[in-house]
């Protein structure tokens, strides 16, 4: 039988990475692209792009011309780069409403302003009714990654910690609740937001610089799925610490109402950051001065063995946390 | 009544470029967006993109993998840029033959050989079946102004003559005759190629950097929309010849056929040159001895007067050709 693509191959899981190392690495192979790192450094430029589908357009917290704004300022910030020119493209449905239009074009202004950004370059293209589901955006960009930044798996050490900038799950969870009209009278917003800015100030030091040693946005898959690539790509072993990781109670309700691992749900405001163990103590306040870091917390560490990642459980034992194969949430973002 | 997007919003045409003006110049007003040029220039960066939903995905002489990197790549070759680094996003609709991304992607890589750019950065989406006619690419590129190029509408001069480096019509036709499965027995076949490396040769000594003061891609809308655009971006006149204008027997037989005017279907494999009259006689031998210029020649002029595009007829008459309201034909790139 013809293999077919499913929804999986989207999740960001294991599907979506079999189907970049057998068609995608395998087809475009060069050194840059093999790195998979979240933006492409090209000596000191960092290149990236990200397709959103995300449904519905609007949800608290955001839309998808704020998500695909922020998504992309994002992966440029997880190199160490200062985001500087986006594209974007819009795929319209036939007989979108041009007010939608508009307030999209809008959030992703207003979050391109937040980021300071500039969106330089741009195409439309119109498909007949029942060809898309009413707006997909594709966003591209470039950074300038500043001399002395080098933030890459490869400087990833046994001993470091794990940080992250705030709660867990709020995005996918967000879109969710609006998608399925769940309901939900808890307040549950997305944490949609441009992460550059907070990714500057982290790194505005020469100290600072030299202690973070990587960061990802986690996103599609959440931050199992991110922590997972970071373990494999670093060869080393993460564990984090349950008691330690900040969920809200909202979206912890959500999630156990819906049968869901905030761990795996995705986020589009969060930065995890590897640092070293004794600079965790100067950059963890830096953090929380700024408005998207009030809530940074140490959630884990980073070990030689045993490989892979695990979550160390209210009762102390570790529990390893895999790749999930399958598509938890399709078309959160 | 609500307005709602039109497939003549999509068509490169009047509703395009009143969206553009309306809503996305003015949402992300910026000095750069504001030249509307075929790519984005930052510097010595050119920085383009654009969504391909072509219709259907393969047909005689290329397919979408192919168009999406060579649009991309024509763009930045029409700043003067030697094109670099692309990124690709893919859109993909659950069910889609992962055989057939195969192919897409193969083709997309041939290109890029073809072009000597990299495919750096990529991403890819599932949908649900149903929300996504099959497979929608989008690309972004980058490349490098070599110092000395400067070609942009400010350099267009009345005495300047336009050259096209082939024939025209051909990938509108071609995908058209695919599409509608007309069976015509005639040989259409898609132009669809990337040109960078034309374009180099164009430019490859200084006196022709100077002589060549703007080109365009005429895809979307045909040769007529991207003289049309250029007239107005450049405040000049210009008067094409019917007579010179090269149009392959098959393409002018299908397009009677079809009641379509070849200038307005769209082109993926050509240039429009705007040149100083003197040196026309250096370019085009330059052009012709390239694979992808054998049948360069001069299709007009550039005139102070009247303002607008115009035919001069082999009646000797000038017939005004003016940008399309509507859309002749949708999802053809």
């Amino acid at each position: 039988m013809r293999e077919s693509i499913k929804l999986g191959h989207g999740s960001g899981g294991v599907l979506t990475h079999r189907l970049i190392r057998d068609i995608f690495l395998k087809t475009f192979n060069n050194r840059i692209l093999r790195r998979l790192e979240d933006a492409a450094a090209i000596g000191r430029l960092a290149f990236t792009t990200d397709a959103y589908v995300v449904k519905p357009l609007f949800f608290p917290g955001g839309d998808i011309g704020r998500l695909a704004v922020s998504g992309t300022v994002n992966d440029l910030a997880m190199k160490g780069a200062v985001p500087k020119y986006l594209s974007i493209t819009f795929i319209i449905e036939e007989g979108f409403p041009v007010d939608e239009l508009k307030i999209v074009s809008r959030s992703a202004q207003q979050a391109a302003a937040q980021a300071r950004v500039k969106i330089v370059a741009g195409d439309t293209k119109v498909v007949e009714k029942g060809a898309a589901d009413r707006l997909f955006i594709t966003t591209a960009g470039i950074g300038i990654i500043p001399g002395g930044t080098n933030v890459s798996p490869a400087r990833v050490r046994p001993g470091d910690v794990i940080i992250i900038n705030g709660t867990i799950g709020d995005h996918g969870i967000a879109v969710l609740n609006k998608r399925l009209e769940l309901g939900l009278v808890m307040k549950l917003v997305s944490d949609c937001a441009p992460l550059g800015h907070l990714v500057q100030t982290m790194l505005s030091t020469g100290s600072n610089r030299r202690a973070v040693h990587m960061m990802r946005d986690p996103t599609r898959g959440g931050v199992a799925t991110s922590l997972n690539e970071i373990s494999k790509q670093a060869g080393v072993g993460i564990i984090i610490d349950e008691e330690a990781l900040p969920i809200r109670p909202a979206v912890h309700g959500a999630c156990e109402l819906l049968g869901l691992d905030p761990l795996y749900v995705a986020n589009e405001g969060k930065v995890i950051a590897i640092v070293a163990r004794k600079a965790a103590g100067r950059i963890l306040p830096t953090m929380r001065k700024h408005p998207l870091g009030r809530n940074s917390t140490v959630i884990g560490e980073v070990v030689k063995r045993p490989r892979g990642l695990f979550l160390k459980t209210g009762i102390g034992g570790l529990r390893p946390l895999l790749m999930l194969e399958t598509e938890m949430l399709p078309r959160i973002c």
